[in-house]
């Protein structure tokens, strides 16, 4: 969510942030459910977002850090000393409930780690550093080493180190378990953060594709499985898993992809796709658009998402990955450089997806879809 | 809670971790409430936290930062570049319950920071930045306006920046409201980590008053205060303020103050005491002892908190801070120099609490009281 008001970064909200329409809510019927019917008031969070923001006044001298100017972008930088630093914080959502449902919890111990250091990526950071915080009704034993296990392979995907973490047993206040945590990066010597202040009109947009929804938007989600009463335990239509396997699969870690290209001058901007799907590119630029006129087929999981609730296209793009999970903008005559580099560093099936225009926004013009700002 | 087996140095817990005797409990009686009685099961907690540790054998490569051994420490710290940072993780806890019940957000907006900044300072690192994490069933304007103000004091206290943020609506995962954060700091040049290697036998302990419970023991307090019927909005025997809002009180800040000593070869540890109270001394060295002969008679409220439970002192210096927040080791010989300059920084309050000794564990002589290890 880009703060115009305020230079706070990186407070981001976890959902899609437009409502639109009027849902068609019939608990039993063909419910229309939306972000709003399932509970996520999201013009409410954003007029009590800009309240927090507006009491805050305090600017720190500059012998304790100077924060560097990147409203609304992926994350919070400061210079400390003789290095930039980058930090992230997020939580796994509501796909805990799911984990819970279905007894699996590696998946998401991973998530903890995909969420946050995908956001370091967008900025160009390098991950260094990660704390947990576990918020639950009563430690399990078994849940805790599954969790481990799943933050052990993330911190190895992207090359982290867990420095603590919280464990708090607060039975009074969370249902179930939420996960949570925030990442700490930095730039290697000479690199500059990427923060799309070089984007220019022509720059193609390559897009790595995603292994499924990632952590977003499982409010939604968990709203039309239970509508539809949909067995997790049997494979969608076309598939092989059992569909609680495949929704919960864990975020892609692009973090050592982005860091093999952070700091080329080729490389002029990236862009997380999570919470607000699409529209998360406009965090690059305010003036400059992004023309999505090659998205590739969604993968089916998406369209049998759709199919559950009868969104419209509108709604998907902005609320899922819809198969995208990063996305690497290029200067056009640097392309076959960057896309053999990106293959070397772990993303061969990198595709462009479109390019950079005059004006604002992002426009899916196959799909008539257009947005004008992240939040 | 110190890991012996492996090197994650502050992944700390939020309540005191021992549970000792049998409770007694009844419900209507005189109910005996300890954290075990009051939901928290905290040898679980251990057990599961050990679990998930277990899990956790990646080491990352050099290049993604270099991590600073301080096992069971206040904060993880790392080395990025040419600079060494400190990151810390803790939430409020079910303080915020306190807060709900009352109508009063601003309080515990600052306890973000108090609980994250406080940590920092205990290994001598200056805060630079925070990040929070608001969880909420519903965002309500005037709450996050409050915890913004909260929020911007807490800044100024600790001369931070408010890095960026999350908030997340999850109406399915937390009751009312979760706030937690994450703060990110430094060594200016030529400063070490402050982690009590330094220690040694006859060094002089001086403590810095708290301003009431801080933000730890709320789940045990508010069981009592349910159990006992009381009247929030009147004060206690011998009070002038509403003993609501005498519990409120936010988190005393104490980053200037250790800012202010922290590199100075006579200062050999600092210790925030949260979440175990007098336990958390322990973090600071394995073979050393703290033997605590001229505490302070605690401040009335720990005492009226003590009378609604029938508490063993045992339990109360293990769950509250009883008076003392933060505490700052000092080489016997320069002691008034030391405490001179602790004036100048802000703590004209420290005083002489105790002496470091040899063999393990604190000890509170006077009482009786010994606790052998943090967790």
């Amino acid at each position: 969510m880009r703060y115009v008001k305020k230079p706070v970064p990186a407070h981001r909200v976890s959902y899609n942030p437009r409502v639109h329409g009027t849902p068609v809510l019939s608990p039993r019927g063909r419910a229309r459910w939306t972000y709003a019917t399932s509970g996520v008031d999201l013009r409410a969070r954003s007029r009590a977002l800009a309240a927090l923001l507006e009491s805050l006044e305090y600017r720190a001298p500059p012998d304790h850090g100077r924060p560097i100017r990147a409203p609304g972008h992926f994350a919070g930088m400061i210079r400390v000393g003789r290095e930039t630093i980058a930090v992230t914080t997020d939580t796994v959502g509501t796909k805990v409930l799911l984990a819970e449902q279905l007894g699996r919890w590696e998946e998401v111990g991973e998530d903890i780690v995909g969420v946050n250091v995908n956001d370091l990526a967008a900025v160009g950071a390098r991950p260094a550093g990660l704390v947990d915080t576990i918020l639950c009704v009563r430690p399990d034993e078994g849940v805790f080493r599954a969790l481990g296990r799943g933050l052990d392979r993330g911190m190895r995907a992207a090359r982290c180190t867990l420095l603590g973490g919280e464990t708090a047993i607060v039975p009074d206040l969370v249902r179930g378990i939420d996960l949570g945590g925030t990442a700490v990066g930095f730039f290697p010597r000479g690199r500059a953060p990427v923060t799309g202040a070089r984007l220019s009109a022509g720059d193609v947009i390559l897009g790595i594709p995603s292994v499924g929804l990632h952590a977003n938007g499982f409010t939604l989600v968990r709203k039309l499985l239970d509508d539809r009463a949909v067995d997790l335990a049997a494979p969608r239509p076309g598939a092989s898993e059992p569909v609680g396997v495949e929704l919960l699969r864990p975020t892609r870690i692009y973090s050592t992809i982005a860091d093999a290209l952070a700091g080329r001058p080729d490389v002029h901007g990236f862009a997380h796709m999570s919470g607000g799907g699409v529209r998360n590119l406009v965090r690059l630029h305010a003036r400059l658009g992004f023309v999505l006129d090659h998205w590739p087929v969604p993968p089916p999981l998406f369209r049998w998402v759709q199919s559950l609730g009868e969104l419209p296209d509108e709604e998907m793009f902005e609320t899922f990955n819809m198969g995208i999970g990063f996305v690497v903008i290029v200067a056009r005559h640097r392309l076959s450089e960057v896309r053999r580099r990106l293959a070397r560093a772990g993303a061969p099936d990198a595709l462009a997806i479109g390019h950079v225009a005059r004006g604002g926004g992002v426009r899916l013009p196959d799909l008539g879809l257009e947005y004008a700002q992240y939040a």
